[in-house]
């Protein structure tokens, strides 16, 4: 049975960090925390005297600061990068979800569908035929891997993870729950009197060390597939449509919407909200702040904001502007008065 | 078994309601609805003498009026406060969702769970180690608490809902289908090739009298927790970031994405689509109108619109004066027509 | 068992499609896909120049082109329609989900619903007392059909799907995985100290050969019905609000927000991220560009755009000159400048 709790103490954490401690080494530590946590038994770091005021304020169990940081009443650790120590203390931490191995006596596996017998497969879940859940992977309770679907080594399905049919998965990629992959294309026609639906025949393409966040949905193609590179990291309740391509290593946050038949390249980054029009390129190293839409191709690299998306620097100076627009309009109607039209 | 449909007569409704009776006493009456109702057993209420005659054109079944409201043709209920008198009908019409007491024989609930006495657990639903379901709790199918997460007392989890490991559900608050609460954070760093996840330790705390609705979802904390205080409402297809904090009494409207480590006080109301950024503090009492988008933090309490986030009078003032910008060109041109640069 | 794979050949296709065939009449095809695929057994359509050098680029396995186009290398299919050619592949490429007949043992159907013998459900899939599950229906795995709803003739619900309570479904309709349907509408007043619950006790009428997009919500009535007529096409993670009404055959795409009491006509089509406001009627064959928000009633058909609404042509006018207050400022300077104000 894996542990609940880590349990460290301060001096143990000083020792495994190279660290400098002051405090008592054997003050007991159970998890990483945030600055603003109380938790007597909780460790957070703190890079600037800001958060360790905050930390001081909730006094919480132990901090971790940058060696010639100022004293602190608060049991410390010294140490040269307080961020990749936390990190460290964040990966010692990480407790997966329970699962048992094998296939849970509940779930329903079609014959001619391959579970590996090194996966995890939980209660409830249902593997259609064709389809491959690889080596090490970890399906979890209300999952549905559909006909034909790939599932590759060390993938996570989180729970109400739908797979339609048609649908790859790389190795190592994280679905969180409720993201569906292969759910129809929004096609339709109208014939003059009302929508006929296209057919969605394709599939879904996800690569490697991908990661797809909550109620995210990324469609299946209409024909031929939609396909995510290696590497792409999806947050929760995006829309990707169908047909869209996008290269390796993007990054795309919350309630972005991605029409059918774009192309992202490499290391695209959206901030949350943004939107990318039906049939739109945009090319590699290109990042949209915060709602930032593109109804046309956005080619250079660099970063955009606003709807057009346009580059930053021109798009804020815009934006400041229409903020004194009252002042323009006054200006102008001083003028106006001053040299009246018909003398 | 619970009723499926009250039943009552236009006479029986006037007495309980304390109104003035219009009609045949013993008209029967079903459900409330409202005014655009045709349901001859419907009744609703109308305040004005538009939704009245709204409710005339429909012919609903009856209707709740003020007193010194018009006569009508339909059968009336004339009272002081027809808004109250119809909450009540709604509170008497309620029918919750059909579950039988105790653990259904389906659901898959771990060695070490507590579950009490006095909870329903569904069909299919999950609960994992270490999770605890209060009294008189409502855990419907699909659902999956995970490890070490608590549910108040007379929580509601309806079908699909998701609490991944360490969230803790307050007493009498409600979470709508598919909601998932406790998923991994979005919190990725570039090591120059790929980006590297930072893993998500932390839980997420609600507290008592919250709502969540269908869909959204609120991300565990990458350590420490993610915390939501009393009293909160929150909408469909919501995005709440890791670590965020807000305080009691709020109100969140569908589509709307909160950041990272965001901070909202009491009684904020942000309305549909609105944004708020990572690491940005938005005061008690304060309120966006819809699609409204702070980038930085907004203290002062009042009513704010626009991207980025201004006082509703200024913003709306720019947003009127940006439809006049055509004018304002062409009153420019007229100027430097008069007085060419080089004359 | 249905059959996994169609197995055409290039001629039959020909042949079957009226075209005109080159090639080798024996060349396997298995699928239609894009003309970006790379599949050697694919069949992709281009009917322009642009298309058929992506389909030569990327070497799909045969093309279907109009009547006079140029030569080309692949194997080709030369016909009057390319598009509708390419339409009666993707239906003769359809396989439904995979689904026996029947109820799957593992399904929990209450006593008192009543399901159609020749209606299909699957395993995990939860039909309450009350409910109606049509002829020749489509219930996937994990469908929750609640208490009285009622799913008409050839209807789909993906799995994962949500019908809480009095929601009725029509025939041929399609609800992808996740949609909840019936979900309590956001009503709520504020009592001075908290904002208390109002109970939503309504229903959700959905019309005949509607869609459902993945993760959409469409929230009960208050009291009453939240209906949408017949035709409509709604695309994923969409939001429609309690006591909103719909016509006929609109189309609304994705991470759109319908607010409460809405009114649409018919044949209204919202582009993605739009937004609609409560208690706001939108006309009969409106239609909305990208992220367009209706504040106020949007009477007279024609495109808009913006927020809020405006006719396409003044909104784009507008939007254009927004990008030149930079040069409408320096114009104004210099012309005050030049007529300093106290000379």
């Amino acid at each position: 049975m894996e542990t609940n709790t880590p349990t460290w103490t301060l001096g143990a954490l000083a020792e495994m960090l190279g660290g400098e401690l002051q405090g008592l080494p054997d003050l007991p530590l159970d998890r990483p925390v945030d600055c603003a946590s109380s938790d007597p038994r909780g460790v957070a770091f703190a890079e600037s005297e800001e958060y360790l005021r905050e930390a001081e304020e909730s006094q919480v169990g132990a901090v971790i600061l940058p060696r010639g940081m100022r004293p602190t009443s608060l049991p410390a650790i010294y140490v040269d990068q307080p961020r990749l120590a936390f990190l460290r203390l964040l990966n010692m931490a990480r407790r997966p979800l329970p699962l048992s191995s094998g296939i849970h006596p509940s779930a329903v596996v079609a014959e001619g569908a391959e579970v590996h017998p090194d996966a995890s497969v939980g209660p409830f879940a249902v593997v259609e035929r064709g389809a491959v859940v690889g080596r090490g992977c970890r399906i979890y309770p209300f999952c549905y891997v559909g006909e034909n679907c790939v599932v590759g080594e060390e993938s996570i399905l989180f729970p109400h993870v739908v797979l339609y049919q048609d649908v790859r998965i790389g190795a190592r990629s994280i679905l969180h729950a409720g993201a569906v992959l292969g759910a129809d294309g929004f096609g339709f026609f109208w014939d003059g009197t009302r929508r006929v639906k296209v057919p969605q025949v394709g599939g879904v393409v996800l690569g490697d060390d991908c990661e797809v966040g909550a109620m995210s949905a990324i469609d299946r193609a209409t024909a031929g597939t939609t396909t995510l590179g290696d590497g792409n990291k999806i947050d929760n309740l995006v829309q990707i449509g169908h047909n869209t391509r996008i290269g390796d290593h993007g990054a795309i946050a919350a309630l972005t919407g991605i029409g059918g038949s774009s192309r992202l390249g490499d290391r695209v980054l959206l901030a949350g909200q943004c939107a990318v029009a039906d049939h739109v390129t945009v090319g590699d190293d290109v990042t949209f702040a915060g709602r930032t839409a593109a109804g046309q191709d956005v080619e250079e690299p660099g970063i955009y904001l606003g709807a057009p998306a346009r580059p930053i620097r021109e798009a804020s100076r815009a934006l400041l502007l229409a903020t004194k627009l009252p002042e323009l309009f006054s200006r102008l109607r001083r003028l106006e008065k001053r040299f009246p039209d018909s003398p």
